[in-house]
């Protein structure tokens, strides 16, 4: 189900400090009426090198960019289009697709294997920075959260409560059932590197 | 306005690298069915470092132990219950407190000056991990969230989004336009150690 874009991942190096002030820019910095940056629909983050979104488009570019994206993890079956194909490749990003159908209810369709299989790629930090996205950052990419969640060791009422926010007037009691039955057990011994289920082991203790 | 609580701060110290594998761990780690966490109502990441929520309640405690808070900033006028006094002690954690009454409209009353204030703090890297919330994460840290927004340059569209996904039926026009109307002429040469304004310079050049 996955497809990684075998892409070398090029993560921008971190700029010297003096790069960071504006004084020392070659070029002086934009004014806040020359520059906005219009993240894609539903945009959030998730936790430390986490983020969920809908589909990026083009006008997301520019934002998409100061996030320094190792990878994308794109819950949708259609291609990219070719700008999107270019700006993952121009940028260093590595594609991992995982080709869900979007569907309506009562056809509930997510299925387990594929949201594990991404899961692994989610709390994997070499992919880190990632950004999951779907359609419209709700369902599918709510279920892959969700999942996250659970991992994480959110109580079921807060991982509602997330999807809900997101999802809205669109929230689905079958998304809600499938992240309830996800089974973590296999994963609960996968080392954990990613910097949230960190801080949950710390508290362990 | 701002009332720091002036306990040292005391940021946990990471672990090294076999404490975060729980076949080291002098515990075994306890299962999901031990240990469930709770995170405050409304509770998010806004950026690296930055958090936002409803009030933190006693059953909120261990999830936000988790998050290595080094500061909290209250929105709220109330003194914390006696327990909350004691948690951010015993956890070293810095509270700045600004106390703006909640409202209800059309009697709006979002202070400019100490949303300015508080979000000095906010884009002060020293206080980092910080944890930004008021009664319900709706309001007040809603016009705060989105006045840092508008620092980070996101166009009006999604920082109203972004609003508006935590008010959901209670969102306000009235703190939309005070976001709108917010002035960030002097912010915007203020040391910009914060990540996601770093970000945003990489960007500009």
């Amino acid at each position: 189900m996955c497809n990684p874009n075998e892409a070398t991942p090029a993560v921008a190096a971190p700029p010297a400090a003096n790069d960071l002030n504006p004084a020392n820019a070659r070029d002086p910095p934009l004014s806040g009426e020359d520059l906005h940056f219009i993240p894609p629909l539903n945009f959030s983050m998730v936790d430390s090198g986490v983020f969920r979104s809908g589909f990026p488009e083009f006008a997301n570019f520019s934002f998409l960019q100061t996030l320094g994206l190792r990878s994308i993890i794109c819950l949708c079956p259609e291609d990219y289009p070719k700008e999107t194909q270019e700006f993952l490749k121009s940028n260093g990003i590595r594609l991992y697709q995982f080709g869900i159908e979007g569907y309506k209810e009562p056809f509930a369709n997510i299925p387990e294997d594929t949201i594990r299989e991404a899961l692994m790629v989610v709390i994997d930090s070499r992919n880190h920075p990632v950004l999951i996205h779907c359609k419209r950052g709700k369902h599918r990419t709510g279920c892959l959260v969700g999942c996250l969640r659970k991992l994480q060791r959110w109580c079921l009422s807060s991982v509602f409560d997330e999807y809900q926010r997101f999802a809205a007037a669109k929230a689905r009691v079958s998304d809600q059932r499938f992240m309830e039955l996800f089974d973590i057990t296999s994963l609960k011994n996968y080392p954990l590197s990613f910097p949230c289920c960190k801080r949950t082991l710390i508290h362990h203790k």
